[in-house]
């Protein structure tokens, strides 16, 4: 079959050309395909259905902590984007205008919303008066648009599913303690359900949000060593309630400006998870996220029972909650294994007459390629175990991948030596100055990722000045 | 309390003005705001939880008969919108148009979806090669843009969320066979989910979907005596196949056009559910659609004990898996009642400390008042019996009402008379003829609503021309 070779041969090594091989993943996964409308993605079902694991779980979460969810316009009135100075500037460049409704002009030109702060801010001022109405912590589902100039699936496209919350809180402290939450709500995400660790920690000022008085992100870090921003929040004080009137009685019936927090997760998630567990025959996912946790494929499905048995084992795992689908298609098996394998299915059951008579089936990971025979009706409560040490090692896995990859520098020789040929993270301590930020990007190819939470004294000096320096900094090159 | 007051009397009521209760509903009951983007609205935490709710149970549904999730642009170029020459004619005047991205203008202006069949099949046309790749059975959850003029919350907005089925088929049997499946996926969910019974039927051609072969729909009739189109189903035959050159390699090895269809249904759901259950109280809800089905209120919840049964009761009926809260905010228990109804939870409980010391609860309904008193043990099991006897019995009362309301005419003079008296649905015999639809439309202010499935024969001419009829209509005035 013409075809089975080429889907066998169709995937670059990741060793050889990491971009090809992303997007031959993506594409051979079916994941995502082009269409006609330049920057933009269609999700396909295999790529959607993982983005709806993501959602259900996040959205689970972020109710457990009271957010409710909301929807408002996708569109911004011009003027209402200009309210916020630094918010304008940091996106008015790469927004996409609405100047025509039906057959008419319109009076005022709309962006289609990059990002929503402007609407909430507009929604907050005319519902929140009082600290009876506090605090607010809406989210929504939605998309939104940036009109980059290079994009690739997941990673950057001009249009993309994210969630955003916005709240509004009657003290500062309350804000910061949103925002932190959230962060780590983010952090647990990340490394419980995709198996992805991450750095904790927040953004220098260079690198924050356009209007944050202080933006905190997960950074995790590529097959390739290259650190992707993987959540991020936006703590705002009382910037955004300043520029849009956004005040409220307090219980000492003074009139207050709230304090507000932002916070998002996007599609991009998908490419990570892509980055972080895929090889080279495709596609790995995490158990928790897979859509299809359990492929069976059956050997010689044309000899008599085989088919039976082998939708009474599907039947039987589906029962027992685990996502299990059969693969009874005119296909040859060879075939079906290398789909399996490339669409990143955790387990596969191997089940054939010889297996039948002898009461068992062959089982194999998909994240090591283990095998191992079960006896059928043990087969149940063994594919729950292994799910859970799936999940268990790809995490740990990554993590060792990601420690392999973090170097430390106290001179700006090995700074630049390691930047420049050992992809990963670079620990390093930085002053605090914009100069300095900017020369190690401009001389090492690199920008900080974040100054973790998790402080530690390496050096007493900034990397590059040489002055005291008392912040530990990620850095590195990212996507 | 100045605010108590204003609950109280803040509703106009429906039998005055029934426009103007339902703007007044929407509003106190908090579903929706008004916002600086006109013609598109927030919708509010209340609002959006009734609409996660209809997302999962007919996302449910989708999925049993085989549909799987996608996601497309939101955006559609001006010549791919061109390529269906019915479906651009009545779309194009009411698109919003994107014509700058970033800072430049666009080679080609694209419009923000009002439905998505030209980008679908864009899709389709790369995607389907051969009969292995049918049936293409994709459905997206997404908002979509329609410049309307005139606008009210959930049943015309600028923008609107909805779902849009796309299927594309190999046989026209087959496509034939999944429009009236998901028209009936529809129809069982409004009358099974939210109580509001439809007639299932076909549309005149007049009344059609731009480029469709034929449009089948639902047809609710509002509490005013309005219809309310709910739910529609198109056959597209292989008109848009066509179009865009969608063609597979059958078994036999010859080339053929699929067959496709399209279905959508929207938060207009939300504005039929208040206009169908609604009463002078507020929003009624029922209770499988209610995102809290029990509200618990303590009565003088300062004495001792009161707040702590309350909350045990709440823990107890979470615990049976009802949706219930508590309400132990300062405000009165007159008040907390008031709201409770604004918002249409079916089900209130009362307990205060003489009812703590006889061991029961009053226990209120919301869609009919009814009041009972019911031992504290035996609670959790009596609201599970009232949740699905008022389910049942909303739908019954909808239904009576609708059939109350539903006429009969056999001569023009009688179908005026019903039509400028009688607000209702008018069954009424047709010849097929656009001319006598028009002519219905000038001179009893009606449009064909649907050819209802279940067809009778009550004349043997035409209401309007006297030729020989023999199709039955439902006309009404609609939203």
């Amino acid at each position: 079959m013409a075809k089975e070779k080429k889907l066998v041969e169709s995937i670059t090594s990741m060793e050889e050309d990491f971009a090809q091989w992303y997007t031959d993943v993506v594409r051979k996964a079916e994941l995502t395909d082009y269409t006609s409308v330049k920057g933009c993605m269609v999700i396909k079902p295999a790529g959607y259905a993982i983005w709806e694991n993501i959602q259900r779980e996040l959205d689970r979460r972020f109710k457990e902590t009271g957010v409710e969810n909301v929807y408002l316009p996708m569109f911004i009135p011009e003027s209402l984007l200009q309210k916020e100075k630094d918010h304008v500037e940091g996106f008015a460049p790469e927004v996409a205008w609405v100047t025509h409704g039906g057959l008419e002009p319109l009076q005022e030109r709309m962006c289609v919303r990059p990002t929503s702060e402007t609407l909430f801010c507009d929604f907050y001022a005319g519902d929140i008066h009082s600290y009876r109405d506090l605090p607010k912590v809406y989210n929504q589902w939605c998309s939104v648009v940036r009109w980059e100039k290079t994009t690739r699936p997941f990673l950057r496209s001009r249009e993309f599913l994210w969630q955003e919350g916005h709240t509004a809180h009657a003290t500062a402290e309350e804000a910061q303690e949103r925002t932190e939450q959230m962060l780590n709500v983010y952090a647990d995400f990340a490394e419980e359900f995709l198996a992805i660790p991450v750095v904790r920690g927040r953004k220098t000022d260079k690198e924050k949000f356009a209007g944050a008085e202080a933006t905190y992100t997960i950074e995790a870090l590529m097959h390739d060593g290259k650190a992707l921003q993987s959540g991020t929040s936006h703590n705002f004080g009382d910037g955004f309630a300043k520029a849009f009137g956004i005040q409220f009685a307090d219980k000492d019936n003074t009139l207050k400006y709230v304090h507000q927090t932002s916070w998002g997760m996007t599609t991009r998630m998908i490419g990570a998870i892509i980055m972080v567990h895929g090889d080279n025959s495709g596609l790995v996912l995490p158990p928790l996220v897979a859509p299809t946790q359990v492929m069976v494929i059956p050997i010689r499905q044309q000899q008599e029972g085989v088919l039976a048995k082998a939708e009474e084992i599907r039947e039987q795992l589906v029962k027992s909650g685990i996502r299990t689908r059969l693969d009874d298609s005119d296909k040859s098996p060879g075939w079906k294994f290398s789909e399996q394998e490339m669409r990143g299915i955790p387990v596969r059951i191997e089940l054939g007459p010889k297996d039948i008579e002898a009461g068992h089936a062959v089982v194999v990971r998909r994240d090591n390629g283990e095998k191992e025979t079960v006896a059928l009706d043990a087969l149940a409560d063994r594919i729950q175990e292994l799910l859970k040490q799936i999940q268990h090692d790809m995490l740990e896995r990554a993590r060792a991948h990601r420690d392999a990859h973090t170097y430390e520098a106290t001179d700006l020789e090995t700074f630049k030596k390691t930047a420049d040929e050992k992809p990963g993270f670079i620990k390093a301590m930085w002053c605090g100055c914009q100069e300095c930020e900017d020369a190690l990007k401009e001389e090492a190819g690199v920008t900080s990722r974040c100054m973790p939470f998790a402080q530690e004294k390496i050096a007493d000096t900034c990397i590059y000045c040489g002055k005291p320096a008392d912040k530990l900094v990620y850095w590195g090159k990212a996507y």
